[in-house]
């Protein structure tokens, strides 16, 4: 499909707008040696004339168009803009993380951020949230196909027969990666092998694949002769929600808990502890057991993703995050102690979006910068840090329901007024 | 927690930033009469002298700050940069749309975009895909508190006797909004109701709590003395993996199919329909099955997120969107029939980020403007569109798996060369 | 493979015998002039001489050998003892029943039986149980194979448009049966059309079944050219844990609930209301969400497949009737609000084994006798009555785990005292 | 709630029948002279005064009573007779079985015994199946109560520190009990420890109950200081439709599959692999899917329920049972490639109703006899022989729907032939 060498040289630049407007010519068939921010213009420009619309904002972007185009983004055209805001001081006591951030969260749905910042006030107020990352690390799962039970047993026990030459092999493509064990699930003429890695501050999933094709392609199948059908077979699982991942956990598995006093609740959130347990019982638990859903929470994906394009971490990635549960409990009279619970979080420090200009920002804003020291730790603190904002997010929204203050918020958006209050 | 007032006319800019950088005053109180840009950029300086971040890039944007400040985030700092790339043109025969589109994509992952690209290129000379959208409804249940059965079958026949009231008090709430029906869920001394709206253009789950809003406080508390404990009641259910979304729809149900023959696999897709077919009996149907997912497809989330991003949609939402069902069957010796079906994907064409300066821009590009003489259709077609994105990356994707391509693409990233495959 | 006409008239007894025990000749190859008890002790004696096990116990039964061997168990060659014993007096307040019952319940299980009459001790000090029963109606889901999304839409429309004709073909299969709904689900090439139908007093699987394919080979078949590929499509869903039928019922959906005060929960449950709803919260809320349940329960399934065996139910049924939730509230400082809810509990009081020996007696002894005059009552009634028993062991087991009572009932069982206390 | 010594032992007969029958008395509440069949017949009485109904069939049983009641079922009043069938032989090629046997099938549901049976008569002209069990152990998971995220880190710390302590002490409750590993899964505050046991030839949720709460009062509670809340924390999770029971697996996993050939698919299913192979598509995998099924098979609950009862195994175990997936595939032109998986399937050959009197003869018909030498033998025996007759239901049924024999099979049933096809 590469087909630059059709180009004449002596194109010019309005005959190649032509024809990619015209559809002769594919947007990935420029110029090699037009630089990206001209190729960008070039797209843009046969893209206004095919269609009519004007593309003036996606060209006005500051980050590095060659590296995006090369490494994020083909047919690289500019960039979307997503206004991002700020919540804080958030105050947290984790592993990674002893003191207060700024968190950065780029949305577009009103009151998020306002709601959001209500939230760490509470927090801050109750003298921090505890906050807990367990890194689980990246899975891949390669699907494989046998001629049935006995095949299978023996293809089992080879595997496990030669674990060391498979981490050695694995481990071999990236100076980064570990290889942590492999999980079976064989059923009729299929294995799924799940590999999971440590993959440092990375959230991996690449890395995990890379190695996952070393070790299927030049020792698993020769060995074996049993022929692998896809190098991901669903079993990993990726971007789909899944209880394998609710179970097993996947990236990162972060908890975050506060105790809040009832003096606080009433200032801050404007509720009781009786009010709050009680929508936590009927919504989070039992309203979420009526719908069927993996989600026992008020509206992790939210915070997730805002705080996710902030920080160039994978959007699709919040199928996942949006799974876990929240618990609200009364302790003693007036108080709660309330907790979020993420078993499934693939972020990282490094990779993916991290080193686009904006969200390079944004990460340093939170203090997540890689220490070659200490790999790990950075992907660690970021996620300590999710689970603090979420955590944050639960309590005000779930408040804002024991007031009634939901619809109202929204009611007012269209003034301009920051509000207490999002949508689930 | 609103407290401009406190500050003082007199207070210089020096001043604000540094109060907001030693945390002594909080990022949503600043003067009312700072211009969001203003406010961004004092938000900004007082980060970077809280954190010693430099805060360049977030910086710089284009969007109407005051606008995205007023509508869509509070405590403005700027914007994240998302890169964006274009795919198509992609030939879709639909109700809504029926000719080919330049399809916008938002993302940081290597290979999404040249991926998908290569899926419309084989739609195209497979003649176009079939799209198809069911327009189900935006929903939102709230969760009431009864004594037990008794009180609770006395409220939902008096829910169902007053209907018509209902109705008529939620669609006084907006005029784009219509109560298609409710449906009551109940068990021990909670009563879920779910209301289903019809939103024209609009994502609407904000006209929906707004209408709920209004229904709950002024008609069915007062009349039946049943409490509403949570306007959400998760049996709705927004952001969340839910079953209920998936029997039930949510948003726009829509359907994509292509028929494409043997020849064009080879040349397109460097695959056949036997391996193409295996492929997806192994990963998408069993190993979605082994991992308890509701995701039996390849990379849903994939494009959604990145066309969500890029139209201006609630990126949150990309966890109803990844749920659904791929099929590849063979047909004939050599041809394959290959389907997407998302049952719950809530999108607008109005509202939201979609006003936002890069946002419309790519809606424009895509023909998706609302109509007022044809209500819904701009979201139906936007809708039909994103269904044969997603069936185009299914495609591309499942291909390259039996081309064992995926880790390949992956690999070769980092030179910045354009490829075919992406991961899942 | 029926071969009777391969007997020689004048084969001994003997001869049969040996035929069978060798292998060459199949179990329902018997002369059909033999009574079904012949044929019994028949195949007992062959198979004693063939594995050389004694079948004394097997061929000791009351029941009526000829009906049970032509309308329920083929090769018929006695019958399984399952013990039996009895709790109540259950008293419940229903639209069914309102007094009291004595519930038989078949069972293997030690101190199941004596653990839910001490539940049933704990009602009726309560004041009896209310409960109520929703007829949902037996389902069946044929599938069909369409071209794709055209054909489907067209075979939906034409099943709206002909739902009349359906329906008067369906009913004239039964005089009990009546067709409720019919609800559609299609994506790829597949349609479930999913036929619901009030069957009064029958369980009904087999009537819905019937009714199902006269509609589809008489009526849906020909007209639309459109293959049905099972009659059964898993989209019923029938003897299988399923979301579907978690959401929208099947058989009976079945509400039971009580309010006990503290003195009776202490003297009858030796537990406490605190005790009470913190091991509901812990086990039947956040346990079975840990363990991706859809049991929100203690153990439904043991006091169902216990009643449904004395009863001439289906016991693979219990598959449905493990579904559902539980609730456990405080009422005030010391009692609590308790409730079951089981959404598919399909079961009859005619057909299936309903009108065996045993089973005859014990739907007697609850009362459960069809009326024509008020069809559908009979099932109704024993419905309630199983809604009411398992909130009896939902509540006794529930009680002895607070009191840590259930180990040491199961250790005591070897000396034959009967206890308080059952496993889940 | 014992009141024996309340019973005068001048009392009549009549007077203690008179006192049940007016409810004056409790059932458990007779003369601990009496003997069980004695106290039977009382009860029958009382009975059948209070509520006029006649019981005289079930208290016709030759099982024996005095185990029966002191040992499986209290308030003893006599036993269900359920039909008992037979089908086979079944040529099985296993690790604890190599021939041919017969099983026999307590069950009311007509046709199922016949179907079963031509499945058996198929799989023996394929040359047998084969079949596999691994023997995952029972498990019992207790909920303790913690004060959040540090205490939850220390307990699980501890148990990790004492897994040896906790083994040794665990171990000496039964000397056929092993430990094999303890899985935690902690949130908010409430961590559940799931402990998996090796139970020998028992199915052994009671022995892991004993084993549990000894370690759990004796050891974990006084040295930890966390309490438990209820020894089953739905954690385990039995008798419930269970992710972590589809994942993990529970009690055995069992597997069997055969091929077989077209002509043997023609003669003794009346169907061809074209068709099967289609059915299993849209049935079994895509209707499952529609559903949200954790059943991707065609009636699993249906054959084991049958047998279950027949060999005296819990039949609310049949809720686990009915989990799992089917796989047919083509094998070249005409033939097919079937198996059945199941992953949780807890059986045992001794304890529950296995010693009772048909129960007992039912597993020495199937040579199921445990052995000391070689523990868990025998239980690996029953389940790689129900694992076959599974897999013989399975393609009987889906043939049936093949050739549209299901619901004409249930329409003959009245008159008493048997029949071929079964309902699922």
């Amino acid at each position: 499909m590469k087909s630059q060498t059709a180009v004449e040289a002596t194109e010019t630049r309005d005959e190649i707008v032509r024809s990619l407007a015209r559809g002769e010519r594919r947007f990935h068939q420029l110029p090699t040696e037009l630089s990206a921010d001209e190729a960008g213009a070039i797209r843009r420009e046969a893209l206004e004339e095919a269609t009519g619309a004007a593309l003036e904002h996606i060209g006005r972007y500051s980050l590095d168009a060659e590296r995006a185009a090369g490494r994020n983004c083909e047919n690289f055209i500019g960039a979307a803009q997503i206004p991002m805001g700020v919540i804080g001081p958030l105050h947290l006591h984790g592993e990674h993380i002893d003191g207060a951030v700024f968190v950065p969260l780029a949305t577009t749905e009103a009151a998020l951020v306002a709601s959001t910042n209500r939230g760490c006030a509470a927090i801050r107020e109750a003298g921090g949230a505890t906050v807990r990352v367990e890194d689980v690390g990246m899975t891949r799962a390669p699907v494989f196909r046998t001629s049935g039970i006995e095949q299978t047993q023996a293809f089992l026990r080879w595997i496990v027969d030669h674990d060391e030459e498979i981490r050695v092999l694995a481990e071999r493509t990236s100076r980064y990666l570990r290889l942590l064990d492999i999980r079976p699930m064989a059923y009729g003429t299929s294995v799924f092998l799940r590999f999971r890695f440590d993959t440092g501050d990375a959230m991996g999933m690449n890395m995990a694949t890379i190695a996952c094709d070393r070790v299927v392609t030049e020792l698993i199948e020769p060995a074996t002769g049993v022929a692998c059908i896809a190098l991901s077979g669903n079993y990993c699982v990726d971007k789909k929600p899944a209880e394998i991942n609710f179970h097993e956990g996947r990236g990162k598995r972060v908890f975050a808990e506060v105790v809040i006093e009832g003096p606080i609740l009433k200032r801050y959130l404007k509720t009781t502890s009786r009010d709050l347990v009680e929508a936590q019982y009927r919504k989070n638990l039992l309203g979420s057991i009526a719908a069927g859903s993996k989600g026992f929470n008020a509206h992790y994906a939210n915070i997730l993703a805002a705080a996710f394009l902030a920080t160039g971490q994978d959007p699709a990635h919040v199928v996942e995050g949006s799974m876990g549960v929240t618990c609200i409990e009364s302790r003693g009279p007036e108080a709660v102690y309330a907790s979020v619970y993420m078993p499934a979080m693939p972020i990282g420090a490094v990779g993916g979006g991290t080193a686009l200009a904006t969200q390079r920002e944004a990460l340093a804003l939170l203090g997540v910068v890689p220490d070659p020291e200490r790999p790990g730790h950075a992907a660690g603190r970021l996620a300590e840090i999710l689970g603090g904002a979420v955590l944050a997010g639960e309590l005000s929204l779930m408040a804002a329901f024991t007031s009634h203050d939901l619809a109202r918020a929204h009611e007012r958006l269209g003034r301009g007024a920051p509000e207490n209050g999002s949508g689930d």
